[in-house]
Parts: C-alpha cells; sequence; structure tokens
C-alpha cells in the first residue's frame, strides 16, 4: 500500500512509521507546520526520516497560524508544567488540528494517487482531545471516502493502544527513541516536566523499557 | 447565530451571505486564498464584505499550493473552455478542498465560540465534484460535532438548489451580482466562455433574471 503518514517526529508517529514500513507499505511521511513555537519536533522528523529513507515533506501552514488562536503552542501562553490535568492540558489543543492534518494529508494523497492515510492518535489521547475519539475518526473516515473519486482509506492503528503499548511495540521494532522529539519546551534537551515529558516517561515506566531520552530535570 | 461563512466573491456564496444576514445571522466571512493564479475573487469577496459590513479575514493558505498539485485553477495548464463536462470540469478540482475549506473555517469558529459554519455548495456541483455531495457533507457535519468540545455546526442551505435558484434567490435578496467575481481567468471582466461563466450566464437565462456581469466574449 502506498501511504501518506502524518509525521511530527514525536514517539507515536515514529512508531507508526516503524510498523508501517515493517508490514510493507511504501510510506511518504508528511509534516505539517502550523506555527508550533519551536520546530525541534520537525528537525526530528527529518532526521529519523533520512535515516531510513522515507521521503519526507513539510507543509508550511505557518502562515494559518493567526486563524488558530487560543492555543498554548502556538502562542504566547506558558506551556502547562507537570501532570496533564483536563485544564492544562486543553491549553494543548489547537483548534480542529486533526481535522486539518487529516484534510491536507488526504488532498495530498489524492493528488499523489495513493492509498491510505495514516495517523497516530491513541487512546490516551481520547479524554483530553475530542479529536482523537474513535468517533470523530470514523466520521472522517467517512468523509476521506468520499471526498474524491479516488477513494482513500484513513489508518489508525493505535486508536486502541495506550502510549505505553506504543513505547513496548516501538522497542521491539528497533525505534531510536532518543532521536524522537515529544517536548512541548524546543530547548537542545527533552524539559522533563511539561505534560508530554511527563507522560513519556511514565510511558517508558509502564512498559518497563529503558528510557533513553535525555532530560533536563532528571525528575 | 454566530456563524462563519465560507466566502469567495463568487455569485453562489454571495448569496449565501445576503440570506443568512436576512434570516438575523451575526456573520463573519472567511476567504481562504490557497493559491489560486488569480486573486480576483478575493478582492470582490472583500468589496462585498465592506459594503454590508461584515467583517472578512482573508486565510493565506497559499503555501500549501506544492502540495494541492494537479488542477487548473493552481498549475499551469489550460483552463477549460465552454460547457463544463465531466473531464473539463475535473481539471478545475483542488484535491481535497471542501474539506480543507470546511476544517479551516471549523477551526476559526471553535476558537471563536461560533455556532455554525456555512458554506455554499449546491444541487449543480454534486455530479462533478464528490466533496459536494450530501453525503461527503453529512459526514463532515458528523465530524464537526465530534472535534471539539465546542460543537460546530455545518449549514449548506443550497445543497438543494440549482445555481438558476440560487440566481432567483440572490434576486430577491438584493444581491449586487455584477461585483461578484465567477470567471476563473482572472482578467478586468468575466471572459464568458470558461466553464464557470457558461454556467453563470446559463443560470442566469433559466432564472429569468437580468445578467448584469460585463463579459469580454459577449457570446
Amino acid at each position: 500500500m502506498n501511504t501518506v503518514l502524518i509525521y511530527s517526529g514525536g514517539l507515536d508517529s515514529t512508531c507508526l512509521l516503524y510498523q508501517l514500513r515493517a508490514e510493507g507499505h511504501a510510506v511518504t511521511a508528511l509534516g505539517v507546520d502550523y506555527g508550533q513555537r519551536h520546530r525541534r519536533e520537525l528537525d526530528s522528523a527529518r532526521d529519523i526520516c533520512e535515516a531510513v529513507g522515507v521521503p519526507i515533506r513539510i507543509a508550511d501552514a505557518s502562515s494559518l497560524r493567526p486563524l488558530l488562536a487560543g492555543s498554548a503552542l502556538t502562542d504566547d501562553i506558558a506551556v502547562p508544567r507537570g501532570h496533564y490535568t483536563a485544564e492544562s492540558m486543553k491549553q494543548t489543543i489547537v483548534p480542529n488540528r486533526n481535522m486539518i492534518l487529516l484534510a491536507l494529508a488526504i488532498g495530498w494523497a489524492v493528488s499523489l494517487k495513493y492509498d491510505a492515510v495514516a495517523y497516530a492518535a491513541h487512546a490516551g489521547d481520547h479524554t483530553i482531545y475530542p479529536d482523537c475519539r474513535p468517533a470523530f475518526v470514523d466520521a472522517m473516515r467517512e468523509a476521506a471516502a468520499l471526498c474524491d473519486w479516488h477513494r482513500v482509506e484513513i489508518m489508525t492503528p493505535f486508536l486502541g493502544k495506550t502510549k505505553a503499548d506504543i513505547v513496548r511495540l516501538g522497542a521491539a521494532l528497533g525505534v531510536p527513541f532518543a532521536k524522537t522529539w515529544s517536548c512541548y519546551n524546543g530547548e537542545a534537551v527533552h524539559c522533563g516536566s511539561c505534560g508530554t515529558c511527563t507522560e513519556r516517561r511514565e510511558a517508558f515506566a509502564l512498559a518497563g523499557v529503558a528510557d533513553p531520552t535525555e532530560y533536563a530535570d532528571a525528575g
């Protein structure tokens, strides 16, 4: 299958990249620069794709940033620290991000005449990110099948998995975890204390997999 | 209702602008520059909004153009002339355009805490543009209701109407047709012979409404 992977260079989508390759997909990666405050994760995306020989395209959607106001990921609001809570995590929501990413990836898949778009939404996201819920994905799957005469499938193999499941799977596939980037603060190394660093550390601990990430805050 | 209208400055979306205002909606218009070869229609959009006092924002998505290759509207392929045929009209398709426009408009509506997004897909589009079919709109409606905790409705009141119906409705609402822009060739006046000019002329004729458009090709 020819598959466009929505790819951030983060832990989840890198594990999905490795899984798709292991399953024999011809993968092309799509990174979207939607005006994140730092682009550290897109650098990771480029490095990892280069290492495994997967073509990657970074779509420049940064000019859309003013439209997507109100999120700590794109505005000058402090990034929430410590464990995600419903309130702090909501601040990291880019309004309708997944629909926008899917719409762009599907458009690209249609123009390439590819079969599928894959993205790494997982079970841990459901309670906070409404656009990671299975019912949302089902509606988008239906829309993707109808948006063009060329039919594009949406693949979300991690939808029922926890982040710890994904770490375990990634370890089995030889994912270079240290190269992946999760931290919301775009410093030289992972801060170790923002919501996504906290979640990342916890996933390695729960999975019983050694965490090779260098954290500024040793924790 | 607070409503974001996906607005091109064309005949259909201008009639929808007038209808929404007549129904008492507080309308904010969203124009999207997705790399059209000319921006004449967005100039019309700005002029008409200014005249009726509706705020408009033009989102700059032109940097996404390389991703959406393969259409006569964004690439250097000749614009088809004369009556639309399935083949010539397909050349004017921007892959997944409506999903991308809806995704952006919904994201904006979520950040504004608006109630609805309106767009002017109509019955004449269905057979050629797959993303104007009612089943596609239904799937997007479902996705829009799920993508955020703040629910956004998708309004498509023209979905069952022909372009002639829309012209008749616009005439009753006092739409300044001469200010609207349809032509795919961005010259000083409508060419009168491209697919959308042909369709525009025909709609006025079928509706029995005088066509105030200045055409280069008097026909």
